[in-house]
């Protein structure tokens, strides 16, 4: 069962801000503050978005091409160290004008208002690495 | 980067209460608890619910009442300050019968029964403040 | 209002086993880490899954099977005591390859990638009790 333990860190409240990139503006977060482990949660509204769903049996991402305002109903996400670097893997959930969702991994994600809760972890290294199985990154955690 | 930093206090695991409105009744442990600050999440099954879509060029709030029993699927929340009272921010996924799913911004969901986790955070004021590029009353934090 | 107080205890990174199902992998986690009390978060994507839409009426689960590979692109849950040992309630909303969603209780779930952020709680014994306004086990919490 590969699970690793980790200390409870800062919690960090965060607006992201007006028209970044909700992807990208936590992975700067990361780099500023210096986090390598975290878990997160977001809400909020989009402006457009990038989802991406990982075709199992091809094993790549097909894009996912969101071109309206949309809540952000659901967003849980983590950081760990990928090649050196904290990388960010989130999940959303958008919803339109009619309450209608599409959801899926979440590429980009341009802010109209974003609230982010983050939790730092801290413990043993928390490092991604290929999988040949599923030809993904995945926690390398025994 | 608009980010404040708090101490984890009190976590609470609440079941609310049947036929409350889950918003008022996060609201409500707010005060009687005294919580400025929290993060929250919860999972469960409402009997029917307004989520809210808010129009980026118009700037408010469109209603979307979903007016059958839904599971909660997902819900997403935080508690902060606004106008010297606790304020809840919550955003939900409702999955009807076949698992079809409505979300958005939550304004009020009768609860048929819901489990929610909540972590009261400590550290500086969190107080929202009306914000003119979305006409929305977002986190004060620099 | 029923609520009850906890502490934070373990934070566990855990990676979900390829082939697993997610329910019982976390249950079987849960029992084998002797975690009485929690709350977790996870994302990934599974094989296929049961899902459940609790009927309100006549206060029984209804079934949904899901026969095809979907992005988790959320997931809460929580654990607690039910019949003397762990039980693990969760809720997914899931995506298929054109982001569309389908989402509710999640029954069981085939795990093609998962990576899970479990917070152990402790405190107060967290038991299920039979509730007859639901038919539900709910938390004996007053």
């Amino acid at each position: 069962m590969a699970s690793a333990e980790f200390n409870l860190e800062r919690n960090l409240l965060v607006s992201a801000e007006h028209d970044s990139d909700l992807v990208q503006f936590i992975t700067e977060l990361a780099e500023k503050k210096r986090i390598t482990a975290a878990a997160f949660t977001a809400i909020g509204a989009l402006k457009r978005a990038k989802l991406g769903f990982y075709n199992q049996e091809k094993h790549e991402y097909q894009e996912i091409t969101v071109d309206s305002p949309q809540e952000l109903a659901s967003c849980i996400g983590n950081i760990s160290i990928k090649n050196g670097k904290p990388f960010v893997h989130v999940h959303a959930v958008l919803a339109d004008k009619d309450g209608n969702t599409k959801a899926g991994h979440l590429f980009e994600g341009i802010v109209f208002a974003a609230e982010i809760h983050l939790r730092e972890l801290k413990g043993a290294k928390l490092e991604r690495k290929y999988s040949e199985t599923t030809n993904l990154s995945l926690w390398d955690i025994k």
